[in-house]
């Protein structure tokens, strides 16, 4: 295996016994980006000076015992969302031409103090405003979509070209390109890992959060990110007590309802599958009926729209025809919205909150589907259901993602399983808020008694 | 002293101690309800039965040493607003004809088990929609207006028409009035008190909280009204630990800006005295500049207004007629708002609570006036200032206890003398979020010190 292909769980145990360097392991990932990024585009930036240097300051000071924990010397990739002092922040947008970060953001600042190298920063849909990233290849097959908003992390992190990377999620965008590439995707719960520092979509959906390719490995970087900070006014000052999972008594709720209608069968037996594993390993399951579902898209809209639109305002007006198409009609609309078409939303919301709350008091994790289809050949636009219904692949990707967002409950991305053609399938695991680690413990047993070995390089 | 005149913690006290009972207290409040009444209308319905009744059980528990606390027996009123199962919550307007409350609000149910006995529901403007409650007159002076919009429930309270009483404030409601009767009223932290079963007027800025004779009657009450309650979603969970303030060292921020412009004279000579008695007892005074002022009233007016009309939204359409005129203009105007509207309005709000949190970093509590000017005589719309400028009167009365409601910062109004008509005057302490009860310790020491009886019966 060569130090590319590690996990960062698996880096980090070779670096602190001496059998890699954090010179070789980010030399190895380095060697990798410039072998797959013509054909992936997973960055938009390669910091490679920069990340050669921090390795080898990493390498010094764990000669010297100095070892700042398990990510030292971790090579890494960041959303170009997300702010590193002195290098653009381009959202992989035109507007942002000749940006430049005067500080770091949060989450940059934490991986920076626990000694993670910087390999760049990863491709986004145009201010995360979209499901697919454009730029970028999926990981698995190139003729295929990356997922998106965080493609460019996710696809670095199946590719081999990043050891862990950090997205961003507001419907979906951690998980939908995790499952669409084969790799774990964690939105943790609304308030844990601080915003500050990194572009918003919407502010009440926004959460950053870590994409990997082990659940372990997504609870050692969640743990280095999170953290109250007065500077992100949503981050939570402290959080409770986590009761640990007693996985001997889990149990696991499956919908009865949503989450497998409109799915692609061959998604439906591989998670199923991941189902029936947990019941092996277990589980017991219990029939859980999900609510309010066709508010859903209605409040997850009504809420992106006028947020998404509120930040860009001033930007729209001086150099609106900066943004692509697509964006600046979904900017220009979100203007013409009523504030109690906003209002609607927002306690819409808090009804589905509470009535998920509710759910929740008869299960410990919810298992279903990340995404109803794996990843789309590029240019597909619409997907047409076995009841001849259609529906945007955008849409249809956002779907079972959305519900997280609006409850800020914590979701997992994990991999179950390949379809005929060998495209990942992504289950989704959903926690109660701030069981964040119970929620990635259940992740854990499922993945180390899983028959399928979880990262397979291309 | 008549059991009426008794303050919470002296009735509680005298009812300890077998000195009067619940019946008496009862029968007296009553009385004196019976005789102010017609003049000061501080009620929308008088329970006298179902009071008597309470009265009787209440003396008959405490009689066979079954104590529910410090407000077993005693009498009390609840702003119509608030819900109390089998009793209607007319919120003072025909659009609630035929109300009946199926079931206690949070605090109506947190009284009831702590053995408060209920007089009343107490009248406040239409909905809380503005500041004056023009069914009730001051209790200091019946050509005065009460203030409001829990101007029942203030002046219920000064005119010996209930022990004590809860009201909501969404921009100064509880404390405006309290000021203008010369009783004490508190707006405790945003999240604190549960709002469940409470009519809304704006969600993000309403507050429930005591009104009452003296601070100590306003920590007793509050320490029954507060928990947490799944039920309001704006509830906090776990409160942090509370540092009880250090009096031998406490800072008073007194500022110097915003608070002391276009204040009547006579207001700024008594709210100064305050402050210099405040000295008198230790405290160091320490200048301070309240930040984005000139933003207070649009993020005030921002928030309230589309937020107010969002929870009408329905009614307005179905039995629009029934609103006052005034009420319904606004709830029409609130229609008419852009997303974009509210969404800076909630920035702004958001900027506005962490430059605050930065300057109260630098003090213990905030001194300043309650409101600008006594109570004007009834019918009065507008103020002229000594600079010739005018403002209306409900501006004016809002003016200085919007930036809590905005913040959600604790706020807490107590008497600091009258003007030389007789009217009181209020002073204003403003705390640490989720530092009640250190300022309600900042208030007790300037009450317990203080010259002036705090509690005169007209």
């Amino acid at each position: 295996m060569k130090p590319y292909e590690l996990t960062t769980t698996a880096a980090a145990q070779a670096i602190r016994a001496g059998e890699v360097s954090p010179v070789e392991l980010v030399d190895s990932v380095l060697d990798r980006v410039e072998q797959v990024q013509p054909r992936l585009g997973a960055y938009v930036t390669v910091t490679a000076e920069r990340a050669r240097h921090a390795a080898r300051e990493a390498e010094h000071e764990i000669a010297g015992g100095r070892s700042r924990g398990p990510l030292h010397g971790i090579p890494m990739g960041l959303k170009d969302l997300i702010d590193v002092a002195g290098l653009a922040t381009t959202a992989s947008s035109r507007v942002r031409a000749g940006h430049r970060a005067e500080s770091d953001s949060a989450v940059a600042a934490r991986l920076d103090a626990a000694g993670a190298v910087l390999l760049g920063k990863t491709h986004t849909h145009e201010f995360a405003y979209g499901l697919i990233t454009p730029q970028t290849r999926n990981a698995r097959n190139p003729t295929r979509v990356a997922g998106g908003s965080s493609g460019g992390s996710a696809v670095a992190v199946a590719a081999g070209a990043a050891t862990f990377a950090v997205g961003t999620d507001t419907g979906g965008s951690i998980r939908v390109p995790a499952a669409l590439n084969g790799v774990v995707g964690l939105k943790p719960t609304y308030g844990r890992i601080s915003r500050h520092g990194v572009v918003p979509l919407s502010w009440s959906l926004d959460h950053v959060g870590p994409i990997t390719r082990t659940v372990a490995d997504a609870a050692l970087v969640l743990n280095v990110l999170s953290g109250y900070d007065s500077r992100d006014p949503a981050s939570v000052p402290t959080p409770a007590e986590e009761a640990p999972a007693d996985l001997t008594r889990l149990r696991v709720g499956i919908p009865t309802n949503y989450y497998f209608d409109h799915i692609d069968p061959e998604v439906e037996a591989a998670v199923r599958r991941g189902i029936e594993h947990l019941r092996d390993i277990g589980a017991q399951l219990v029939d859980i009926e999900i609510p309010m579902t066709r508010y859903i898209k209605a409040i997850q809209w009504g809420l992106m729209v006028p947020e998404a639109s509120a930040y860009h305002e001033q930007t729209l007006r001086t150099t609106g025809e900066q943004y692509g198409d697509d964006i600046r009609v979904l900017l220009e609309a979100g203007e013409l919205l009523s504030a109690g078409d906003y209002l609607r939303a927002q306690r819409a919301r808090t009804m589905m909150r509470r009535a998920w709350a509710n759910v929740l008091e008869e299960v410990d994790v919810i298992a279903a589907p990340a995404v109803p289809m794996a990843a789309v050949p590029v240019g597909q636009e619409t997907v047409t259901w076995s009841d001849g219904t259609t529906e945007a692949v955008a849409d249809a990707y956002v779907r079972l993602a959305a519900p997280a967002n609006i409850t800020g409950i914590p979701a997992l991305s994990l991999p179950v399983g390949h379809d005929r053609t060998g495209l990942p399938i992504g289950m989704q695991l959903l926690g109660h808020p701030f069981g964040d680690a119970a929620l990635l413990q259940v992740g854990r047993a499922y993945e180390e008694s899983a028959a399928e070995p979880v990262f397979a390089a291309v």
